[in-house]
């Protein structure tokens, strides 16, 4: 039973991504519709699942096919592995289903040894060029594949370069290479403890194994993790025939885009370089030429390219983010895939191409990652501080949207401080690696000394929404001093700068930023999302400010209000909120409540009036009562004080309310059932809110009263009777009647459980996912980050279940509830304030299980609204 | 639509329990076979429900129903009440399902005005009887019915007994009682502003009101609480003529119980009193004669009473337990009821009846409650210590056991030295009241100055199997200055005595206990609920004496053995566990952890040889580290000299295992994901064990493996791993292998949520409910017990689901968890190893969803073999 792990890219096509990944299906497509594409074959993610389950080991039938497929490869090119009377030299990279820079790329040249280097220079007679390529195909080898660091070899390149006094690396002589090759040898000796591998199949065998291992290498672990792709996926490994971009003048290599990637214009957008390897150009050492200029260089091949990129655009009716080398004047394309591109970008690129009649409007709003409008939202500079910025210098506007902040030279750095309550950093580099990912992930915005819009720190900022400005070569970054230098400015650690990713200007000191709007072609798009999805977007708000931001971003109500929020703004709310803890009496108790009921009325009412009529679901006091206690001795002083107290009285009621596990402990419903007195003030304030602003003749008020922490229907009864009495009560009191209802949170598994019971009195069903989280799987959020650390090493888990919603378990028990709720009450409306409702996978989850809303942050309402269309549009509901 | 909410006795019969209460069905039982009952009606527990919904409102349609049974009892008797020529009098009791002993008892002589109080006296042509029976019932009514304080009465009846000069009530003269019967109205108008209810049908009403009521006292909650009654089933009313047992020397009232309670013994077994009321025996005040002397005193009277006895005991085929009044040589009997009994007479009576051909096998094991079980494994002294006791008085022996401890002289004193840490007190007391449950649910005995077998103190703890002394004339207790005398000497609080409830004598100073054995007629019974039940009973043990007690005890294996205990035994153990946390390096982690490997496998040897080759379920290290981490200095000192560490470092590692919730923290099996060298050691002390004690020849060894804390059967995976290796490593090394399994438990929601994937890796479950209960309901065990009280005084919840499983919400996880368990692995096996598997509720619904076996504490495995064999007579299973 012997399977097929080894494909040519003539056996190949563009739907075989999970099998083949994404470059070798592309490469395969491209094959079939007859571009010019090296030969070559490749071998699937399952050879590299299968080298897992060997323990790390290609098996034999692996390698017999790939050395089948190879014959066929010799046959095709009529080249030879190792003859070097006519050599076949390949290409090996990685390639997995998602692209992931986190991964070893490419090793090139593979096949050269001492004696086929020699053919190869005889072959094309250009000595210097063969052992260029001898070069950097042992460095690449030994950086990738065997492990040693660059910076062995980048020493004794740079000596033989200032040997022969030149800059360049394509100025340094056949003979300085040959004496680089030589020395190289002798380095890789030295470090190995063995000769580099002179037999081009061993070489072969080693490589692919390379990229099979660096599935499994920290920085792809990572990458994976911040962008869900699962560890069983596994990646492919490419072997194609190499063409020559490093052959002379007449030679060259480059990425393109069919459309910009920052802006969405339609133009060919991107590089090349003449006499040089792919890795040249990504790599950004050295600074390529714009695509625009190749028309002049040799204007056959550009034409040629524009077909091709035209071509392809419309076949994969997308934007098309491609690799191409250029041997001895001929055209060879090495890779095409869906380009990524900024928020912005995809939003215009997606309604260009419904207007161009390639995509209808359902399939245009899948073109956009949800959280990629992240970026859209993102603050800008404030215009009035902008026009007192002093601009230092201007480079590549490599990824839209403004930060400011406190400089930093390292990634770890920036990670510390963030880590220490550093709220704004901007991370400076020479130039970014992957290592770099997680310190630009917690910066600002990223600076980079060199580099194109394809760099690193280019690329991975468009991904992640973060702004950047790369290839400043005014600046001069020491990282080891911690400073830079630009134009004789210097700036150090904790020094601020501003940057504006969406013009490439870098400022002087601090420009306060300001939350976007949406409008244009962002306004038109997430029309079309509204017009597609069912499932409702309300926000979680606590404050009127918050609410009204929310209804920008298109919230159609409040999910959430955190009502305890309100009890931390200002001192006169706290000194309440302590009055009322330290109470001895219930009389006291209400006293104190009494003075907190005017300001939690007064917040209502802003809500009620930013969300101009939609429903808003308040929820009632929630966090344990040592959360508000007075902690330094002056608090407890004017506590005592205020209530005619010792300050020992009030420091042994603070110390009695301490918990072992405050999580599971009297918070939610539990307060009230103690101190149901708690809740008719709550319920005052709702109600009495809810009737000054009808009065105002503006809007219908639609308060939803959330009961938390909810696990029997007793709770939810005997809280309920506090709300509807007091609700009464003051309807006879103001001669009016509102409607409202009472609902509760599922955030207890038991309410989930038995969620046809709670039902019967809950009027609505709002999951809280991260107490439900917590709970299902007996996590502490505050405590579980310490061993998550160990299960993500240990790929025990994947993912932060607080970040993305556990489908498997949690999501098991929420479909339960929802199915359980509504066979008691037909009606329920059932909806999600935990966190993970503006996470797109989990939206898509909730509008799989039926829900009707979903509530998150105000700056995840767009990608919730998104989310919830391509959900739509992937499972349709009614 | 009416209901029909009273009912006359001959209306009804034993099986009516639920609506008439057990004291109204059993009234009408008696009615209908032909015995002498008073007549009366029952107003049913639906009525009491009916008040509590209506706001504590009898409505019409219940007084109604009740006015119509009073115009059928007055035409039955032919007396009428408020007639002066001809009363009708009555008594009031309350009877609800369950014998509640916390509630409202009894209201004598109901009926008696100022007017009908001289229409008795003159028709008995006794005005001592007659007044007697006034100054009775005003004191009973104002008491129960109005909340005035008993003492009130007391002082005056006492004022007037002292003036002439007489000691016991029935001494005082008819004028005496006169003056009593005026005085007593006098203080009634003064307290509470109004007159004492001339009008009987008033009296009528607010005396069911005030049983109503009672049913929600705070004594009848505490004891519904302790005993799982509902507080849904209310309490019925039982209204019956009076008959009297204080019309003089041929009068009287008793109790008596078909067997003796204490032994078992078949022999009439009860007390009574001539001329007085029931009132008189129960509470202790007079000391009553046996009922044997009745022979003697009315051989007619005693012969019937014989004959009833009898005819109840084979009508009800059970031990009876009778109150009985006889007017003017007549005899009434006005209770009967299936008798309490310490778990020896339980026990003895079963088997007897069993011999005598009235019940089988099957419902002789449903006569005794396991709980009661408890008692027979009670302490007794120890045999060397208890010869050197020196006896101080000899006493009633009203329930068996032996008890040491220090004297206090409240129930409050006895929670409070007990809440502070006491582990021994014996409350001693005058008499006994209600008020005092709690109290003596702590003490190791009790010890009262007054009352008989039936006296309060005796029955209560009889039910709640403690040892008990009763009636001991011999002292005289001052509880106000708190101590005692006896014969000269004198105990003051916090002196040691010590009380055998078995024997009846009491002790000077500390005699030390030593637990029962199994034998004799508890080991017959115990066989009979072996041969029954299908159930498996295993043990909850840590070393291998608890395994050897727990053998002993019945027990068919061990459940759970909690390795971490093992931790804590000695200071080398805790100095190697603490040398392992501080640990820098894998490989000093290695070594400490050495340290404690020969440790853990002695103690499994252990156990393994207690058990003789029954299964032991070996659980994995549970806690969070932090529980082990040293706290002074000195010990802080002592480890950082032993790991070369500074204090400060090792002081910062224990700082850094702190957490926000430790519950839901860094423990069970996420110990082993971070640390497997944990798991490692546990391995090889588990599987070496298990070579060394089956190399012993004697006995198989069946180790199963529980990994704690699953919650992804990734976690149980990798863990598994680390255990499957190393078991094969020590395989190799020995030469030998054995046979073991690994299984985990279901405690986090998610597990038993995902039970069919972790069944793929799991041997076997085991359910540990006390996390799942505190993870089900978001309660955190060490916390919850401050807002349950408020939760019980709310009625939001009658039970701690910490003590009783929560079979509706929990139990619901667990019974999807074997089913879907099973479906992946048919012969999964289910055990409970929480504190649920020792409650006999529990048990039988772990019987009922199929588990293979229960796991307790060595003291409760015979108590779980019995609630075993009663689920499966109540619900066979194959």
């Amino acid at each position: 039973m012997s399977k097929k792990y080894v494909y040519l890219f003539t056996e190949g096509n563009a739907n075989m991504r999970e099998l083949l990944g994404g470059k070798g299906a592309n490469l395969a497509e491209m094959t079939n519709i007859g571009l010019p594409v090296p030969k070559g074959f490749t071998v699937s993610t399952e050879a590299c699942t299968q080298y897992y389950e060997d323990g790390r080991q290609i098996n034999d039938e692996i390698m017999g096919q790939v050395k089948e497929a190879l014959k066929t490869l010799e046959q095709r090119t009529g080249k030879q592995f190792g003859n070097p009377e006519n050599p076949l030299l390949v290409s090996v990279r990685s390639g997995a289903r998602a692209s992931m820079p986190g991964m070893m790329d490419t090793i090139l040249n593979l096949g050269l040894n001492s004696v086929v280097v020699e053919g190869l220079a005889k072959l094309t007679n250009n000595p210097r060029f063969a052992y260029d390529a001898y070069r950097r195909f042992i460095q690449m080898f030994s950086d990738v594949v065997m492990e040693i660091p660059k910076s062995n070899f980048e020493a004794i390149f740079d000596a033989n370069k200032e040997a022969e006094g030149v800059k360049q690396d394509f100025e340094l002589s056949a003979e300085g290479l040959k004496k680089t090759v030589k020395e190289y040898k002798v380095k890789y000796r030295e470090l190995k403890g063995e000769d580099f591998p002179e037999e081009p199949s061993v070489q072969l065998y080693e490589a692919i194994k390379a990229v099979f291992r660096s599935w499994d290498n920290p920085r792809a672990n990572v990458y994976r993790r911040m962008n869900e792709i699962p560890y069983s996926w596994g990646t492919a490994v490419n072997v194609q025939e190499m063409v020559f971009g490093n052959m002379g003048e007449t030679s060259g290599t480059g990425v393109a885009f069919t459309r910009n990637p920052a802006t969405g214009e339609k133009a060919l957008f991107g590089e090349y370089l003449f006499n040089a390897q792919g890795e040249d150009v990504v790599a950004g050492i050295r600074t390529p030429k714009p695509i625009s200029e190749l028309e002049k260089d040799n204007p056959a091949v550009y034409k040629q390219f524009v077909e091709v990129a035209n071509k392809l655009e419309q076949h994969y009716r997308d934007m098309q983010d491609m690799e191409f080398t250029i041997e001895n004047g001929k055209l060879f394309m090495l890779q095409t895939r869906n380009g990524k591109r900024t928020a912005a970008a995809a939003i215009k690129i997606a309604i260009a191409l419904v207007k161009e009649g390639l995509l209808t409007k359902e399939e245009a709003i899948m073109k956009v990652e949800p959280n990629q409008l992240n970026s859209l939202l993102h603050p800008q500079f404030k215009a009035d501080e902008l026009k007192k910025g002093v601009v230092i210098t201007t480079a590549l506007a490599a990824s839209p949207g403004a930060g400011t902040g406190k400089v930093v030279f390292t990634a770890e750095r920036a990670k510390e401080l963030v880590a220490a309550g550093e709220k704004k950093v901007i991370l400076v580099r020479a130039e970014t690696s992957p290592e770099d990912i997680e310190g630009m992930v917690v910066s600002q915005g990223i600076l980079t000394e060199r580099g194109g819009m394809t760099s690193h720190a280019a690329v991975v900022a468009r991904g992640m929404g973060a702004c950047c400005v790369a290839g400043a070569s005014e600046i001069s970054v020491n990282a080891e001093e911690k400073y830079f230098t630009c134009n004789g400015k210097k700036y150090s650690e904790g020094d601020w700068i501003s940057l504006d990713g969406s013009t490439g200007k870098v400022y002087d000191g601090q420009i306060n930023t300001e939350p976007a709007s949406i409008s244009g072609d962002f306004a038109v798009f997430m029309g079309w999302a509204d017009e597609i999805r069912k499932l409702h977007v309300r926000t979680n708000a606590d404050t009127p400010a918050d609410a009204k931001r929310a209804f920008e971003f298109g919230a159609e109500g409040v999910g959430l209000v955190r009502t305890e929020h309100m009890f931390f703004n200002g001192a006169e709310r706290i000194k309440a909120i302590r009055e009322m803890i330290v109470a001895t009496s219930v009389e006291k108790r209400k006293e104190a409540l009494a003075k907190l009921l005017p300001m939690q009325r007064g917040d209502f009412e802003g809500i009620y009036r930013a969300m101009e009529g939609r429903p808003v679901v308040i929820r009632y006091l929630d966090p344990p009562l040592h959360e508000f206690v007075p902690h330094t001795a002056a608090e407890i002083k004017e506590i005592a004080e205020d209530t005619g107290l010792t300050p020992e009285q009030v420091q042994e009621t603070c110390d009695s309310l301490k918990e072992f596990n405050p999580m599971l402990g009297h918070r939610g419903c539990r307060l009230s059932i103690t101190y149901p007195e708690i809740a008719e003030m709550q319920t005052r304030a709702v109600i009495e809110a809810a009737i000054n602003v009808t009065r105002e003749g503006k809007i219908k008020v639609n308060p939803e009263i959330m009961i938390p922490l909810v696990g029997d229907i007793k709770e939810l009864k005997y809280v309920k009777k506090v709300v509807v009495e007091t609700a009464e009560k003051v309807f006879a009191e103001q001669g009016i009647t509102l409607p409202y209802e009472v609902g509760t949170m599922i955030e207890v598994p038991r309410a989930a459980l038995l969620a046809d019971e709670i039902a019967q009195e809950a009027e609505f069903f709002s999951f809280g996912t991260n107490d439900l989280t917590q709970m299902t799987f007996g996590f502490s959020r505050d405590d579980a980050g310490k061993f998550l650390e160990d299960y993500y090493a240990k790929k025990v888990f994947e993912q932060d279940p607080f970040q993305h919603l556990d489908q498997h378990g949690v999501g098991k028990l929420m479909k339960h509830a929802v199915e359980a709720g509504r066979a008691t009450r037909p009606t329920l409306s059932c909806g999600i304030c935990g966190e993970h409702g503006g996470d797109p996978a989990s939206v898509e989850f909730c509008h799989n299980i039926g829900l009707n809303y979903v509530s998150c942050s105000p700056f995840r309402v767009p990608i919730a609204r998104l989310a919830a269309a391509q959900a739509q549009v992937k499972n349709p509901r009614k």
